[in-house]
């Protein structure tokens, strides 16, 4: 038979074993933290109608995204989990409560071109919450918290949450009387980080046609060195600008009571997050030793979530993690923590002799026990098993001879300590469960 | 703005957060079930290349997938795990240690004919392992261990798995001299379930021209009240038979070493599963109850995994669970524990003062003890804000007034026993813990 290369789309993550089981701690730590706050997991189709995902359409997003047709039906993969998410509230607003807090961890698609650590399959986690009709800003503070306490939970210490206002931005633009074209500034500042504030400072007067005076003016205010004396300096002077700094200043002053450490979260006031959708705090965040990475979690405040399905006004704020992507630099910078487990059991029971039956009986007490159990079945030789053991990196081996099934007991060998103990199959059990339970394997993420 | 009609599409499951909850159970059981026989978890991409996932090709498969272009991209949504298992396995076959022991739990997608009950984007769960040349029969035992404790925990108890093997069935035929029409007569058997035996028998005379006699006595064998009975009987006549029947006692003489009670698997010599990719036990799954549900749980062994990338022979053997539709079913008929926690949160700190930070702060010491808390934050009436607790089913409230924060105190409501107390944070931490830890919430299923 002919056979076909095997092959994975390029742009599409598939790990092998150990590294899945790593990257399955990370999605463990995801959705644990995500609970503690008391956020809901929901689950939508990988597959809308393509009017329903491309409700507000134009732009990169329909180029990118993977579109069909099947039967008479015109079908679309998500390219996010915010637009399902507006569906979902919007089509089932009558049976959720209010606030809705939802968390969704799932994998989104966009037929960008192919690079180096840029994926077309890739996983989001996020967090929303939705208000009906109004949604109290503290809840913009907790995003922070949710922030620091998910990294902290994967051990990435070093790393700091910028946040912005947009209220405040526009506030700005106000005072500053460049309302008529805060989109296109906005924009501008969105590039600071990238293209550096002589070039910006160029499209502000070059492009956009304002006075030197002006453009530099915006470029001291957000690019301040000490943006809280800054927002000092601005109060008084413009009832929007005051608007926009009272809420920053409400919202940040919450974070100390949620534990939220003040090395984690700085002001930033070039932080624009390009999108015409967000209304209030904006975050984005980095890693402080990779700041070429750019942000791996970002989001803000929201008014309208599903303006294109209802009228009801829904608010909101949110967050997103690309697991898949902070997963891959995580890797490719050696941050992943070797010591987690990532072998498939605890104890791998071996038969030394033609009958599988006691060493199977005893398989099935170690996981009757909750121990995680693989057996050995394969004809091969002693050293070869023994190899397949170490390969797989299973702490512990059960041998079961002809000795030991006369004594009605086992031997216990532990990979880390090179004893072996021949005992009943209770005591084994006690064994094994003691030396997983002193093992500290730590968090997912290692800083050295 | 014209607003466009959420939807969903039909044939894929979405569902309100409760029942999302329940679902979330059943996957945590299945993940966990998996990992304690030793099962390493893989996650391959949804799309993959046509030219890959229809290697196979022709057939019902073909109709049904959702293929499309993208660029010059010929992709195709997988409709299974077992072909994505394969590209897996041949593609990384030198960085893989054998026997290969992979589950993956993951969307599938067919594009069928929209039906109640039938899903277009669906879970499967699946466990195989996979040996190098090779592989113990003894693996196919296991695999019952792994039906039989999946579905233990998760609460179901009337099921009964159905085993024959394909071993067996061509020694029959081979006996009957009917092995030129094996994979007809296998086909005609495999409808037995829902033709019955007059229709069967009349395709093997009418159809495939067998004689009456040989169909009758085929009938008779297959059909058989006692198949262990038939087994002796037939013993000695014909040596592709003895091997058939050489295999099946093997297989199934070692389930009670892995703990596979008596009443929960039987031999049915009328399993076939059609696919000719199985090539010894075969598995179907019922539920006692609603054996019109068919199985809930097949699967069988195989000799080729991947034949279509590879010369390498990789014989193994696998099960799947057709999670969504089982979801369905259970939801259906009733199934669902509806002890099991659906709230999102432990507890609920309310405010009963304009500063939110004293309620934050105990907010924060709740999640760091590890408690699900959500903080209620908006500016609502007290009842409103008990109606959001209750809806949600969250079982304890904090409330924090001006006396509780100048005691420095809070007052613990639980909403099953109707007491309140006013206490420390850490006083109110042991409490939750306590009641949290006495509840026994059972299985996911439950049966009446």
């Amino acid at each position: 038979m002919e056979k076909i290369k095997p092959r994975t789309l390029s742009g599409f993550m598939e790990l092998l074993p150990e590294a899945q089981s790593q990257m399955d701690a990370v999605m463990d730590v995801l959705r644990s933290t995500y609970a503690l706050f008391g956020f809901t997991n929901i689950d939508t189709p990988v597959l809308e109608a393509s009017e329903i995902l491309l409700a507000k359409g134009g732009g990169e997003t329909e180029k990118q995204i993977y579109r069909f047709e099947k039967g008479d039906t015109d079908l679309a993969m998500r390219f996010d989990l915010t637009v399902p998410l507006a569906k979902y509230v919007a089509m089932n607003y009558g049976s959720l409560t209010f606030p809705f807090r939802r968390c969704q961890i799932g994998k989104v698609y966009r037929g960008e071109r192919a690079q180096r650590g840029r994926f077309r399959e890739f996983y989001q986690a996020d967090v929303d919450v939705i208000g009906d009709g109004s949604l109290d800003p503290s809840n913009e503070a907790e995003m922070v918290a949710v922030i620091c306490e998910t990294f902290r939970r994967l051990g990435l210490g070093r790393f700091v949450i910028r946040m912005n206002n947009r209220r405040f931005l526009n506030g700005l633009f106000e005072y500053l009387g460049l309302k008529e074209q805060s989109a296109a500034v906005l924009g501008a500042i969105d590039k600071l980080d990238k293209i550096g504030r002589d070039k910006v400072q160029e499209i502000l007067t070059d492009t956009l046609g304002i006075p030197a005076d002006k453009a530099s003016e915006l470029m001291d205010i957000v690019s301040a060195a000490d943006p809280e004396a800054m927002l000092e300096r601005l109060t008084g002077k413009c009832e929007a600008l005051d608007r926009g700094i009272a809420e920053l200043k409400q919202v940040t002053g919450l974070l100390p009571a949620f534990g939220v450490p003040e090395d984690k979260w700085r002001l930033d006031l070039t932080i624009a997050r390009g999108l015409d959708y967000y209304t209030g705090t904006v975050y984005e965040t980095a890693m402080l030793d990779h700041p070429e990475i750019g942000s791996i979690c970002s989001g803000g405040r929201y008014d309208n979530l599903a303006e294109y399905y209802t009228d009801k006004p829904l608010p909101g704020v949110g967050i997103s993690i690309g697991v898949t992507r902070l997963f891959y630099v995580l890797e490719e910078q050696g941050y992943l923590n070797e010591g987690v487990i990532t072998a498939p059991a605890d104890v791998l029971v071996l038969s030394m002799t033609d009958d599988m039956a006691p060493a199977i009986a005893a398989a099935t007490a170690l996981r009757d026990a909750g121990i995680r159990t693989q057996i050995y079945t394969e004809q091969k030789k002693f050293k070869a098993k023994m190899s397949y053991c170490s390969k797989l990196g299973i702490p512990f081996a059960v041998l079961l001879g002809e000795d030991e099934i006369a004594q009605g007991k086992l031997s216990l060998k532990n990979f880390e300590t090179g004893e072996q103990v021949t005992v009943p199959t209770e005591e084994a059990i006690q064994l094994v469960r003691a030396a997983l339970a002193e093992k500290d394997r730590g968090t997912v993420i290692t800083e050295r």
